[in-house]
């Protein structure tokens, strides 16, 4: 597509134009997938179970919501509306902080563990299927290092950056 | 996580389950910004304005519905929610199929090619910044063979195959 602009944009080349099409798919496709399987087995789409597993990797299992926000790295609104319905569920409690009047944690329950452990075996076959299996030892390392690039270039340091958690 | 199913499942390495992590956040991340760059400058989601590009793309804009579900690679009814709202905004028409009374056409009105064609280099330059900028020649050309294996993968051919579009 062309413009009337003064300055003639970069356009993507043919390349990085197929390259960006193939990950719009790739990504599309692959969360398409992995909610379907954990709508299946777990009866909640991937960003839930994400959460819950963060929950799990914490000491007591419990996060302040605003560092759980952080982690996922989505904002505090679809978050408060996720543990809403994990709480609904029984898997997730929330807790106020004692020390300070605005926090509140989410804490996973014994039976989010439980979901969790159970649903992880099929989770992880799914991930493995979809990425790990169909790539090389040297596709794996470069998937690993590029996502690593993009994902903190999407996290400015400086003060006032747009991040979804400090919406 | 452990379990204590009869066969141990498989595990991600320490290594892949970096891979993996950083794979959701860059995704995660990515998505919340094209979506608030393309909401403050076209108005419209990622998913939507993708919808506008592919069809902008089409012999006299216009694809079947079916069609364009799967170039878009989402569920028939995604699309149906997303093409009423682009309707609304007067950037896509629906045409009735005169040879097949079960199909419907969307076709991309010119305001429609007027918003992309407007909010064309800003994206560009998004998706520019956040991807190809921070990486290498050789990231580059890995980033696209990885994502073209692994949208292949995720879209295989056999009949009966639980593709978002077929739903």
């Amino acid at each position: 597509m062309n413009t009337a602009s003064a300055e003639e944009p970069r356009w993507l080349t043919d390349e990085e134009q197929r390259t960006w099409r193939a990950y719009v798919h790739a990504s599309t496709l692959l969360e398409d997938h992995l909610d379907r399987q954990l709508q299946r087995d777990a009866g909640m789409p991937h960003v839930y179970y994400h959460l819950l597993v963060v929950l799990s990797e914490a000491p007591q299992r419990r996060l302040r919501m605003t560092e759980l926000a952080m982690r996922a790295k989505i904002t505090r609104s679809r978050l408060s509306h996720a543990v809403a319905r994990l709480e609904k569920n029984g898997w997730v409690r929330r807790e106020d902080c004692t020390d300070d009047k605005r926090g509140q944690f989410a804490v996973l329950t014994d039976q989010g563990y439980e979901v969790l452990a159970r649903s992880a075996p099929g989770h992880v076959l799914a991930v493995r299927q979809a990425i790990f299996d169909r790539l090389s030892p040297e596709q794996r390392g470069a998937l690993g290092e590029i996502m690593q690039i993009l994902a903190e270039g999407l996290q400015p340091k400086e003060a006032g950056a747009d991040l979804p958690w400090l919406r």
